[in-house]
């Protein structure tokens, strides 16, 4: 597939990570680097730098980084590559080497986002190399505007092709498999509509709580957390158009196609077609959680949700009246992470009526990845009853971390599985209604208790539930 | 779900099987009662006489069926319940009481094709009661006229919905699940047609060789002893319009209109599309076979082949184009029992080039039973390579042997599995131009070794291979 001005951004002479000393470097992106060196898709003279405030020595950090996080120490020769800068984000003469000595970089900004502006300021303002990428996190703006001014002050100093707005759901080899299940497959793209699917869920359930994330996540909440970057992601894999070339152009278009189709909601449908809530004190396994308000960090009067499901409308031939019904939730008692197709009934049942066939489920789980499809059979007894059967297959494990395929796509420059700054946009304004009717209190905060189900009003169904 | 004139037949109060000391008898029949006598499905009263021509008492009867055949004994109470009538099939005087007394009854004909035409005159002269069923095995007739001449004779006696034609293929339950896959699921109904499909195959392939069964097979070959029958059947399964009721009228109604659809091939279709061959001398597993025209009680000039292939055109508007692939062989040298759905390559590739997808499979196999969906998904390395993946579930082993619900179905008086007259006409129909072209040599005969895969120019494609 040759892509139309496909020129990719050379191979950078380094990575610059703003935040080695940080969470996010710690857990995720020092271990890619690991996994990638391992694996070896690391070019040995790739200069790799951290940049923090804290007074540490290279040998400090290194340490630091062995130590890991989560417990998991980390051993690898690419610790020792680190070479640590102590700069503060906005000195100028500091960072200025860094950014521009020595040709292009990947600029990596590992930080919170009160933060993004003026990094972005200080990488501009070094001049950085031509080739030069910069990688930005979520949450990418808090709300439209913010995501505007964040996408404007970027394309002051780069174009959009060096800009990786990173998602790593979308580097999850299963998240990947929508495409080929939807595309490589004679059998599943004819019924991918409106005549056929009832109702497309997309579940993020977790059993864990805040987990001392209270800095960050009291002022996000369930709705920025997931559901306006992940959860969306996944429903534009899902419900875009066929694309007809993977490439960065081909297949973004079609995400943006789509999430321009998805309907922005009125207030009512807001309050029609949403749900939040936050958990109260429980038990998930054998943790006992306080309730979610008297963690410790958060401030009540915030009313952070730690549970939020949306429904949203697709405006578009395809999937007129078709509800996509976006869900996540922390502290729930188990963890069910998928995405599930539901078919519509069959039109006539020539079966016996004592049974009612389940609807099909096309049901893609991750973490353990898993691919199913429910199905109805004859049953056993009475030829003509029925029963069920779930046809399945386990997935195989990833070969490199969703972290590690981040940071080749930086490498090698290839933004094809970046957020493009008008799907950035696109999402917030899908989100922003929910927020501003959430805000404002038209929906009411729900409880429910940790270790539980989450809220009984979900619209999401329980396949296993509705099997009994 | 209420049919139209739905009477069933009234409960016979007694079995009778012609042939009791025969083949079909003792490998399958006796099995079969004791399974239902054991399921608690068989009604305590039920009179159960066997008819043979041998020089046995009752008490050598029901030792020789418990001695069982192939080596399998059998001990059931179903066992002390036959009593054995000595009779000549055309005596009528003997066997009047056994067929007329008592009320109606179930007469099963588990006897050679050459004495079925006498044991219907006989039973029909004795003027068995009304409600009285009769029960036919395969072969029905060896070709269209002797069919028809067979139904007449029947139709003489018996209405037709006391008429069982047998074919132990159809209760199956994995055959049955043909049913709940297509009309009971809202994923294989809408693509089950000429758009989607590029092939059916029905495959039939035994390690098994002749086993001493000369004297039928010898005379019948594969495609009388398999295709004519149980693979139409299948066939017919697989193709038909959806039934708006599952019950003996509209199931047949639909079974016959496919294969009323179905092209009696025209003399350079059979040349064309058909393959026959026999096995030469080879080992199946530890088993040395001899050649087929070597095994003790074959007659080599009959020409009769163990292998047979043919390739169905149906004429209408679901299926045109596309073909149905019927093959079986003995002495294959693995077991092959499936139905195979292979749908077409999906219009444009977006992936790649580098990978040629498979086609999406959908596989029903039988011994062991089980369900499979082959499917292409991302690769685990290049997320826009592709590989191949199958969703599949085994199916639960049968509750109960499928001789045991075709007595069932006799006995509760349901013609819903039985072959109706039109059916057996039309399946002669189809197979007649074959057995023509075939006995003029139009067709050479081609020879495969004992154990191989049966021949080369097979066009079944063997999804296993393709995959490498």
């Amino acid at each position: 597939m040759v892509e139309v001005a496909s020129r990719r951004l050379p191979h950078p002479s380094r990575i610059v990570i703003f935040g080695i000393t940080g969470d996010l470097a710690a857990r995720y992106l020092v271990p890619a680097l690991a996994a990638l060196e391992k694996a070896g898709r690391l070019a040995a003279g790739l200069e790799i730098v951290g940049v923090g405030r804290s007074e540490i020595s290279d040998v400090e950090l290194r340490s630091r980084l062995r130590t890991g996080a989560d417990g998991v120490a980390l051993d690898s020769p690419v610790i020792d590559r680190i070479a640590y800068k102590r700069a503060a984000l906005d000195d100028q003469s500091a960072l200025g080497d860094v950014v521009r000595g020595g040709g292009p970089a990947a600029i990596y900004l590992a930080i919170p986002p009160s933060l993004i502006e003026r990094a972005i300021r200080t990488v501009r303002s070094a001049a950085p190399a031509v080739g030069t990428r910069i990688v930005v996190e979520k949450p990418f703006g808090e709300d439209l505007e913010s995501a505007r001014r964040l996408n404007a002050l970027l394309h002051d100093a780069f174009p959009e092709d060096a800009v990786f707005r990173v998602d790593h759901f979308l580097h999850k080899q299963t998240v990947q498999n929508l495409l080929g299940i939807r595309f490589a497959n004679r059998v599943f793209e004819p019924l991918w509509n409106r005549e056929n699917v009832e109702q497309v869920e997309i579940r993020w359930d977790e059993r864990v709580g805040l987990e001392g994330r209270a800095g960050y996540y009291d002022r996000a909440g369930a709705l920025r957390d997931m559901i306006q970057n992940h959860l969306l992601q996944l429903v534009s894999l899902v419900g875009m158009e066929a694309p007809a070339t993977m490439t960065a152009r081909d297949l973004r278009d079609r995400k943006v196609e789509f999430l321009r189709a998805v309907r922005g909601p009125t207030r009512d449908e807001v309050v029609e077609g949403s749900l939040r809530a936050r958990y109260g004190p429980g038990r998930v396994g054998d943790r006992e959680l306080p309730a979610y308000v008297d963690e410790e960090g958060v401030d009540p009067g915030r009313d952070t949700e730690t549970f939020a499901e949306v429904t949203l409308r697709v405006d578009n031939w395809r999937w007129a009246d078709v509800p996509f019904i976006l869900r996540t939730g922390k502290a729930i008692g188990q963890d069910k992470r998928e995405i599930v197709v539901r078919y519509r009934d069959v039109p006539h049942l020539a079966f016996g009526a004592d049974y009612q066939p389940m609807p099909n489920l096309l049901r893609l789980e991750l973490n353990p990845d898993r691919l199913a499809l429910g199905l109805n059979i004859n049953g056993r007894g009475d030829p003509f009853d029925l029963e069920e059967l779930e046809l399945s297959a386990d997935l195989a494990p990833e070969r490199l971390p969703a972290y590690a395929r981040v940071l080749l796509a930086v490498l090698e420059g290839d933004p094809v599985l970046s957020i493009r700054d008008d799907e950035a946009e696109e999402s917030w304004r899908i989100v922003e209604p929910i927020l501003d009717a959430w805000s404002s209190d038209a929906v009411p905060m729900l409880e429910y208790p940790a270790g539980s189900r989450g809220p009984a009003e979900s619209r999401c169904r329980d396949g296993s539930d509705e099997r009994r």
